[in-house]
């Protein structure tokens, strides 16, 4: 790495795949709040007040909102670590095609994890997604510490 | 796009609020370790000893303790995101005036949140600076996705 | 700053500590699979169905399972933020000997905060890890509003 580049079809599909995973990240919000409104299990005492089950109280197990909690920290622990490798990644000069097969794999298997979570299909699936993502994070850490760091 | 750039005054505009937006974040670990030392309400068994509570033990559903883990939980959830997606934006060369006005709404919006949340102000308080802010953050990947990506 | 530049030396020790980093944190994933598998406490149905023990249920407050994901949560917190931090600090320009000086600090910092909590060493270590870590970041806070930003 003789200067800090960003090559453009390389940063340009990045961008792309890293919009579609923070717009599905963001997405979880709205996948908790339709549970929690529809379940009326709320975490907070004034949501309970707003929705009139002020004697019903807080409810912190419902186990479909916790599901899609879960689901969701799992995003978290993921997805922006993802992202941020990606950035220094392209400052690497990586192959186009080498980088596209690390976006999109991890893209996919990010996607298809939030709905084999979801959507409660039996293990190994979900253990499958996820070992997919991390593993190219992993592919990603390596990289970079062979071709740009130190 | 057709090369990287990122334009001087939206890129230092943008800086400026995302370092408040963070320094907001991580002002939120001290409101957390304010009420747990003040409430005498630990999560660890060495927090325990060190304050000399062992007997008592650890505390994991104190109200004001929760509340706030509840908000920072809620700002990890959308503050990163907003970042990562505000230096693509600058990438895509926008106009000044509507970088500032995402960048200034999604900063009052996540303060206000935090005020609202950690005063227990009725809703739909807290919701409508929660739907702000990812109304900005929805704008964001729509105004990428759109300019920028693929 | 007046044009974004990322200058070499820094920017490429910045990419190799937080790549550091951000191995780190990936690891906490493989720490709390190590836990919930050997101590067979899982929190989610399928996977007991998937280890057959679907009778013993799902266990959300096993000590070691839940050490980690505070230690996990902890790192989420802080990291993250640091190495977006990290990225707007090398965009001011600064002395290569500082910035190193930052970078080694925060990483030192955040490993031995780990290895702290997972041995459950007695306070105050935590603590002083943690605050070491946050006194970084903060100073790039205040680095940058002067440097950069408005």
């Amino acid at each position: 790495m003789s200067e800090v580049t960003l090559t453009d079809p390389i940063w340009r599909a990045f961008i792309g795949y890293a919009n579609v995973l923070i717009l599905k990240t963001l997405l979880m919000s709205f996948v908790t709040a339709y549970h929690r409104i529809s379940k009326r299990c709320f975490a907070t005492e004034e949501d309970t007040v707003y929705f009139g089950i002020e004697k019903k109280g807080v409810v912190l197990n419902n186990p479909s909102v916790e599901r899609v909690r879960r689901a969701h920290q799992n995003d978290l622990e993921n997805i922006p670590l993802f992202i941020i490798l990606g950035v220094f990644y392209c400052t690497t000069g990586p192959a186009l095609s080498t980088a596209l097969l690390h976006f999109r794999v991890f893209t996919a298997a990010r996607i298809l994890h939030s709905i084999v979570y979801l959507l409660q299909v039996p293990q190994p699936a979900r253990a499958l997604t996820f070992f997919v993502g991390m593993f190219v994070n992993m592919s990603l850490v390596y990289h970079i510490l062979l071709n740009a760091a130190f």
